[in-house]
């Protein structure tokens, strides 16, 4: 096959759906401050609020006021934990009416994004006992754990003030069950919060049957702009804002209204929810594509995560004996896009702690790429990925010390 | 004059530069995360360090690398203080080399935007000795109350860790010293923090020769798009995140890059900067047309702020006797819009706490509009406002039951 440009790192981020970008397009002219009185500023409002009730459905929000717009994903998560620092603290517990007692325990997951897990250990640092449950080899929170870290007889840190467990996992896609840990943690009194940044526009979200007091969601994920995002907050769930200052999102989240990336993701969630059932059979169809031919032209191959509680679209495989930043540049000489991990974790020389945590040992861990498909993929993109990988492996297992077997299963 | 539109809120928020839109409208295909290591990735990630420098340059800042992006002023502004929070607190003052000693007194003015307001409150619900300086009639920073509370001996509080004062003031467009307030902040051994949302691009800025350690930019009243705004901080300065997660922007600032909104900022920068001259002549001359004939044409009016040391584009004026929010949804209905005080307090029935600070009492505080001019604005513009606002005024007055004479000087 002739050279081409395959993107397959959806992932970390995707292009605008072009429905999306014809709206944003027409939008540049709306610039009104939305808070502003006059009429182009109540123009300008009143589309923030369709946008609003555009993603309140994409989670099966009622009340589209649960949901507040932040700049992404990272806020969100952040708001939610600093949200749990002010109600965490001495002198601070009494004014949360929905919790009695000094909760201060935080439990989250060891595969989180570093968002969450920053977030956490920052409230570690401040005296906060916080629990980072372990998963099983593929990836799914360990509820054993759970259970006894939810019960202040049978663990430390009291009563559990936060459970936050991921829905999708960005690097291995593994499903979370969502519903099960938030009837958990309900059960013993705590607040949940998901991260559904990866979830949203690949699997159905519905933040009443799973049960959630907070869910976080990210733009950019799901064909939109980059640099908006959202906190969904159930009614009865203390907010604090991370952004202090002006009026706006009820004090929630300060700042001038950034209309165009909310007209963006309104556009965009409206899409995401049409095109979900389309969306996830094609792209699953064309992952397995792409496993079942790896699995077939190379040896020694593991493949990460569940394999069936998965992101329809994500693929991450281990190649024993390559390093992965070496398959993802010479897959890049090729017109090959993926990434080794996260973004958002790229630069560092350290092997995934997604991976680490599942127990593939570094090896395998330094040697994973995270194949993840979008709305654009192709069988041909699908075809050329296996034309071209194939010998890249071989070459760079020739020149490598490692053993291709080590540890390897199919 | 036929009815037409007249924009005069550009302090509220800006229109895009019709050469931003173009470019961004060019750069909505430039989706790939730019913390990816792929080369669409790299390619994003070099047109984001070419707007830094755009940005760093419109600001005199020598260093690229002393400038993070941000959600926005609100966030920079936050992340100040969040900075100055953990910095002042117990047991974590020693670790901020630049610091001797327990402080923490903050000193801030009484006319700030809401978001330094209330993250300084913050800081003061957590226990910090705040100051909320006053100002003249002319709404300029009291020296002597500044010199008495960066005195130990003759103020509580301890020795200052903060001076945070706005370079322009929003409301009524009131130029202060930095460069004064700099100096004796910095003799005081206290970290300095200027809030320059609204003197960007209509006044020089210099942070060298300003001598702050801290500066806040916002984009969209530059003429770019909203969402997006950046922080600079001097290299010996601390900087402590606010928003954890992703190593971006060296772990000062997580979060996924925002393209489309740094491209747009990046450009926003260079033209401010390109512009200022030709742009600060034309709006002051416009602003003088608007000024003397309000003065000639309505009786009892009183122009709030400094007569010279005021942005070029901002006029704000009281006419007692009329009630700001009739004043402005009168002129809306003629298609002229304007705001009483900020966009960011409106739907607030207090007067603005900026005419309040001046001294200028409550009656004329409620009769205030603020008319902020732009680089569209045109001398057609400012004589269909002269036409259409006098007798606005004399209707209002005539229904109101407040002496028009109260208080009111020309």
């Amino acid at each position: 096959m002739d050279r081409r440009f395959v993107y397959l790192d959806y992932n970390a981020t995707t292009p605008l759906h072009p429905e999306v970008k014809a709206e944003m397009i027409a939008d540049l002219e709306l610039y009104a401050n939305a808070s502003s009185m006059h009429e182009a500023g109540r123009r300008a409002r009143a589309r923030i609020e369709k946008a609003r009730s555009s993603v309140a459905r994409l989670i099966g929000a009622p009340d589209p006021a649960c949901v507040y717009f932040t700049s992404g994903g990272s806020e969100s998560n952040n708001t939610v934990f600093g949200t749990m620092y002010d109600l965490g603290r001495r002198g601070r517990v009494d004014e949360a009416k929905s919790h009695a007692g000094r909760r201060q325990k935080i439990i989250t997951t060891a595969i989180e994004h570093p968002c969450v897990l920053n977030a956490a250990r920052r409230l570690a640092d401040e005296g906060f006992p916080v629990v980072f449950l372990g998963v099983d080899a593929q990836g799914r929170v360990d509820f054993a754990e759970l259970e006894r870290e939810l019960d202040p007889e049978r663990s430390r840190g009291g009563p559990a003030l936060l459970v936050s467990v991921m829905a999708a996992n960005n690097e291995i896609g593994t499903l979370e069950d969502i519903p099960a840990i938030a009837r958990l943690a309900k059960a013993a009194g705590a607040f949940v919060h998901t991260d559904a940044t990866q979830a949203a526009g690949k699997i159905p979200i519905d933040v009443e049957s799973w049960g959630v007091d907070y869910l976080t969601l990210s733009c950019h994920k799901i064909y939109g702009p980059k640099g908006i995002g959202a906190l969904y907050v159930r009614k009865t769930a203390p907010i604090e804002p991370l952004i202090r200052g002006g009026h706006q999102e009820k004090g929630v989240r300060a700042g001038t209204y950034n209309n165009l990336g909310i007209y963006g993701f309104g556009k965009a969630a409206e899409l995401a929810l049409a095109e979900l059932p389309s969306y996830a059979s094609r792209v699953a169809a064309l992952r397995e594509r792409l496993r079942a031919g790896i699995v077939e032209r190379i040896p020694s191959v593991h493949v990460n995560g569940h394999p069936t509680k998965v992101l329809p679209n994500t693929l991450n495989v281990s190649f024993p004996g390559a390093e992965g930043e070496a398959i993802l540049l010479s897959l890049d000489l090729e017109g090959i896009e993926v990434s080794t991990g996260s973004a958002c974790a790229s630069g560092s020389l350290e092997p995934s702690h997604v991976l680490m945590a599942t127990g593939v040992g570094p090896e395998l861990a330094h040697g994973s790429i995270r194949f993840s498909l979008g709305r654009d993929t192709t069988e041909a993109d699908i075809d050329y990925v296996l034309e071209r990988l194939p010998p890249i492996i071989a070459r760079l297992r020739r020149m490598s010390t490692v053993p291709a077997s080590l540890s390897a299963t199919t």
